[in-house]
């Protein structure tokens, strides 16, 4: 899926909602894969991407990789214009990068997968080679210890995730590299479009974890909208996951008119 | 395992030699499993822990997530005295990093697993729940790109790995947490050991990617040995496995001999 195409399906739907089929057996009543397509069919008409977090998946080991798997061809063949992306937080090198790339992109599996920046450009690269494939780059995260380390300052004066974005920019390009960035921080929203102004940042946080949605679209927007704004719980474990996706996508599309430049 | 486990077994070997099982199917004529089990049994002997690669698996969907389990069980079944690292270098929070420390720890399928620090303490804390095992948390790798931010100054002085084993070892003990140090940089382990005088170090990185043995040991062993350096390549595709670790051992025990203080 090409940025255009992204930027297409964002206009098309009014919506850049990205659902997180952050699936949990403990909180459901059925096998993960019915939740999914049950989640799926309900919200695919207000959402154009598809964040499943390979832990939930993960945990039941060969089980639930038949689970993602299935969800990501159950996407792919009821619902072919929406972007798949494993939240797989992988951060591996050379070789085992490169296995990653394969086994996420080669088959078709997915669109893009999240990677953690901290052994540099290795970690990145094998993901680029894919046409239409998208590294998603953690940059500035929304949990309590993203402080630990992102925003540590440097000896340039810069913070740690300002330089992991100006660096990691210049290894792909804003039609492959999206960036992470939490929307607890929508105030750093505006210091990171200096630096990455084209990209695509994928904004995990918004309702359960306080961020709003009109401060991240204000900051955060650019012109071919730039923002994948992720809502799982909210939306997954609602009693009614179709209106939950609705009135966050009615939302949005009140953002696109006021913000959309 | 716990770390007095863990030192006993490397003084009853002599060998503090971990083999990194990154079983590519493109170089092997047979399945993964059959694989792993005959470089086990040939090399058991001589190690102290395993570490297999979860991109090699995880590059085969599901068949390869078998491969995985499967490998794990054989060498519980057959080696139990060896430590399994899996070597996943996940790098999650909250609610994801527990359940994937339930899926690697709570079916006993393995007692370590390596972990990427950028998100910080949230990543690491759910590994450190599980009595006899251990997170192994990156510092300093060997990669060509690690200087992109691992080796960052910061405005206190400090390199970003440093800052990373400083703080992260305040989180758990030597006896639930271990450092990846990459074996390109021997003369770093001097510094590193004033940081975590005590923690076991994963060395990747020595053989194939030129790191010295001895170097490593003199700047790196401490009273409990300390260090568990791992071997991939040139143990699992020499024509003769069981010979190529025996011959690494046969040095680490002459290490053991001159180092341990």
């Amino acid at each position: 899926m090409t940025r255009s195409e992204l930027f297409d399906q964002i206009k098309r739907k009014r919506s850049f909602l990205c659902v997180g089929l952050d699936t949990d057996v403990r909180k459901i009543s059925e096998p993960q894969l019915d939740f999914n397509r049950r989640i799926i069919d309900a919200t695919a008409k207000y959402s154009v991407a598809y964040k499943p977090n390979l832990a939930f998946y993960e945990e039941h080991g060969t089980q639930g990789w038949v689970a993602f798997e299935k969800t990501c061809e159950y996407i792919r063949s009821h619902h072919p214009e929406i972007v798949i992306i494993a939240d797989a937080k992988r951060g591996d090198i050379g070789n085992t990068s490169e296995m990653y790339a394969r086994a996420f992109f080669e088959q078709g599996l997915v669109d893009a997968v999240t990677l953690s920046p901290y052994m540099g450009r290795d970690t990145v690269d094998p993901f680029l080679k894919y046409d239409g494939k998208w590294a998603v780059i953690l940059a500035l995260t929304s949990n309590p210890s993203a402080d630990d380390f992102e925003t540590l300052e440097l000896a340039n004066g810069k913070r740690l995730y300002e330089q992991v974005l100006e660096t990691s920019s210049t290894w792909g390009t804003p039609d492959n590299t999206m960036y992470v960035v939490g929307a607890t921080q929508a105030s750093a929203l505006e210091g990171i479009r200096k630096i990455v102004p084209d990209h695509f940042l994928l904004i995990p946080g918004v309702g359960a974890q306080g961020g709003s949605l009109s401060e991240v679209a204000k900051y955060g927007m650019n012109a071919k909208c730039g923002l994948l704004v992720n809502s799982s719980r909210n939306i997954i474990y609602d009693p009614n996951p179709a209106k939950a996706a609705q009135n966050i996508q009615q939302e949005m599309s009140n953002l696109l008119d006021n913000f959309l430049q």
